[in-house]
């Protein structure tokens, strides 16, 4: 990889840039100082050397022996005009794979080579078209796959994350400032900041850096899929409550996109959110070494999970083991579910006590007639958005950002405490630069190739 | 389906025209009176309304709540300059799936409705953009795998065959209007055109729409995939020669995309075409049912087959039932493949008889090493290229314009038999409508909402 570093700015790159597959079109994008130029070679139409930037032009694309291998559109976009910040030409043509495949070996022989994963953002962000937080979010942004991640997506991209550290990066220079000012004329014994309002300010700083680095917990939940452990005694109607809860989903989706076999196994889009439903073994005593094997599986899911659904037949007593795994997932949202409701044998009476005993809400319905099943999806959203960050658009959905600013939160604790102490303000100081280093880390304005690289090879292809 | 035949054009469509699934950019095309209003109101940026034809805009897409659902390109088409003659939309986004899907309901939400398949090509072809025999060719050009199928779909697509078209209704025309002037004049007993002179023309007309209909069969194998049966005794090495042939094949593919999965099972792209392998049961005399099922599936697989690979092992005597499979697929390519030539054993004396009896070629090869399988690649290329019409740059590969071919054919014969038998000119005359009727047909000039409907719902949405 090497040679990307080398070459990032003298190389013009191509790739396709729509879905991988089959469809009506499919856009080649080529970047860099020969796009338009090597365009050109394989363009029978308007001369693109000449056209203006943010112009379209329909013509004939040549393939290697200067035969039509397609009538398309040539869309030009000149430097620093374009997504790179490069002169930049998007080819669109008809979108069959091997058409596709000829359009790149063209594109090659005109002199273009294959673009790596995320090259074209990461040379947006080179170009200072996007700092570090935007180039993530733009895979974000394609990943995104419920409102919630789409609206924190779509946040960072705008910029708005940015700004946020800016202002942070601001408020530690301030602090900087004040400390280093006391340092210059200490002698002088003159107490420029009085160390109490020192810290005051590194406290919020702390408070805020430390709120940022914990929402990832949330904020990475919401953009894979929020999951939900379903647990319960065996026949307790898990499996049907799995199928009516993801079942309904997968009609909408297919009615728009005329597949299905997209969406993750057993996830669906509730709310604003998308839940990734964990169906386990049903649990109870077993001498069976396989039937044992599932049900730690189950456990596992369950102590992983976000929210439990612990479903009981409401038909039947509760059942002790199911229970009690609930009960030993501290971390997660308990929701009760009486199922089987439908059945004239149906009692809640019994599980209303194991709800206040849990403090868990109770949800009656019956997975076979889908009676209640609405109230189930209120609770689920209830459950995530009584974490509180979830209306929050400057979540951290990332784990390089989380960690980053965990240092930033940690070093400003030892900023805090040296105020606290009366360490001398060299070593205040010293903490305060280690501050801003871990902060412009988080924005991207110190990056390594190391991290770079990290970043942008879980980049699609073509974008 | 009664509404699109009515609202055609007043109706402002919208479709995701890229593949179906998550990349890096996803295209909606929006078309119709109201595309650039529709579009207008979902979007922060340029306005729209004033934007010159085939420009391009960066700016912000809006939800139904106006909030941003992504930052994207608009570009303007304005009528007739456009895909499909109607003023026109693209909006390229980030290609998530949600956000396509959102993109969707957004534009519904903004005025337009969901395109039907081919709903985009149907208005092109209503607004006379392309002739039915281009439309055609659209589908034809996203479906095509191979350099072949590639090469006849873009002829099309390039007028081509419609112009050939034209010709033969010139010639057709010059042909009526010579028996009309006969009939103008018939009582003055004064003859325009000597009968052998009609007879001749028409002589060359038949012979060209029966060569045209008649390429059919060259043409739907090069553009399904040319069928290859093998066929052999059992364990003569069959499935690892169809795993040699394929297997380098998906190599190359999967280079350039990252995936293998979609190219169908069994096929590769060989030379400029695509082959389809059929790998078939071992055929040997057996009294067990399920094996004589998968026999009698070999042999029809056999018949089906435009090329049969006749597997022998070289290391023993050749099967006497495969190669009477092979000699009673009178309409087969035989290609006859002497296998594990690898192996001390191995003796090709006996096949090279085989070989001559049935007029086949014999490949020596190893399917284990891979010695041979260029041969073999050459081979296969030889055998389809031996048809002739390959070369041609005017194949038929729908079965609709074959089948009006080939009764506009039929018409002209009897447009020759009544000058044979000296048929009145009236008679003459009315066969020769009938053939220019059919070659309306076959390029368009003549539809019935039925014809339409059946060709635009094969093509996928978005185009």
């Amino acid at each position: 990889m090497a040679t990307t570093q080398n070459t990032i700015t003298t190389d013009t790159i191509c790739a396709i840039s729509t879905p991988h597959g089959t469809g009506g079109i499919a856009v080649a994008r080529i970047s860099g100082p020969q796009a338009i130029q090597n365009a050109g070679k394989i363009w029978q139409g308007t001369n693109l050397a000449t056209a203006q930037s943010h112009s379209a032009h329909l013509g004939t694309i040549l393939d290697t022996d200067n035969r039509p291998l397609d009538q398309g559109i040539a869309t030009i976009y000149r430097s620093p005009r374009s997504y790179t910040g490069e002169d930049t030409v998007e080819l669109s043509v008809h979108g069959s794979l091997w058409i596709q495949r000829e359009l790149l070996n063209t594109l090659c022989h005109a002199g273009c080579r294959i673009a790596e994963p995320g090259e074209f953002t990461r040379r947006a962000f080179s170009n200072r078209r996007l700092s570090l937080t935007q180039a993530e979010a733009v895979a974000d942004m394609i990943a995104s796959s419920s409102r919630a991640a789409h609206r924190i997506a779509i946040n960072h991209l705008r910029g708005n994350f940015t700004q946020r550290l800016n202002q942070l990066h601001q408020n530690l220079l301030q602090l900087a400032s004040l400390i280093e000012l006391e340092l210059d004329f200490s002698e002088e014994e003159v107490e420029f900041a009085s160390r109490q309002q020192l810290h005051q300010l590194a406290t919020e700083l702390k408070h805020e850096l430390q709120h940022l680095s914990d929402s990832y917990r949330t904020g990475a939940a919401i953009k894979q899929g929020i999951p939900v452990a379903i647990i319960g005694a065996t026949n307790a109607g898990k499996s049907s409550l799995l199928n009516t809860l993801v079942g309904d989903q997968r009609a909408i989706v297919s009615d728009i996109h005329g597949t299905t076999r997209d969406i993750v196994e057993d996830s669906a889009e509730i709310g604003d959110y998308l839940f990734r439903f964990l169906d386990t073994a049903g649990l109870r005593h077993t001498t069976d070494t396989i039937e044992q094997i599932g049900i730690e599986r189950s456990l596992q899911a369950a102590h992983s999970a976000r929210i439990i659904l612990l479903v009981a037949d409401a038909t039947t007593r509760p059942d002790p083991q199911a229970i009690d795994t609930a009960r030993n997932s501290p971390d997660a949202h308990i929701i009760l579910v009486a199922n089987k409701t439908d059945l004239p044998r149906a009692d809640t009476a019994p599980l209303l006590h194991t709800a206040r005993e849990l403090s868990a809400p109770l949800v009656s319905l019956s997975a076979a007639t889908g009676a209640g099943i609405d109230t189930l999806r209120r609770a689920l959203v209830s459950a995530i958005e009584s974490e509180g960050d979830t209306g929050s658009e400057l979540l951290v959905t990332n784990a390089r950002q989380a960690q980053a600013l965990q240092r930033a939160a940690d070093s400003t604790a030892r900023v805090i405490s040296g105020l606290e102490t009366g360490l001398s303000g060299d070593f205040i100081a010293q903490d305060l630069r280690q501050t801003m280093h871990y902060l412009s880390e988080v924005s991207g304005e110190i990056t390594t190739p190391d991290i770079l690289q990290n970043i942008f090879t879980r980049f699609c292809i073509g974008k």
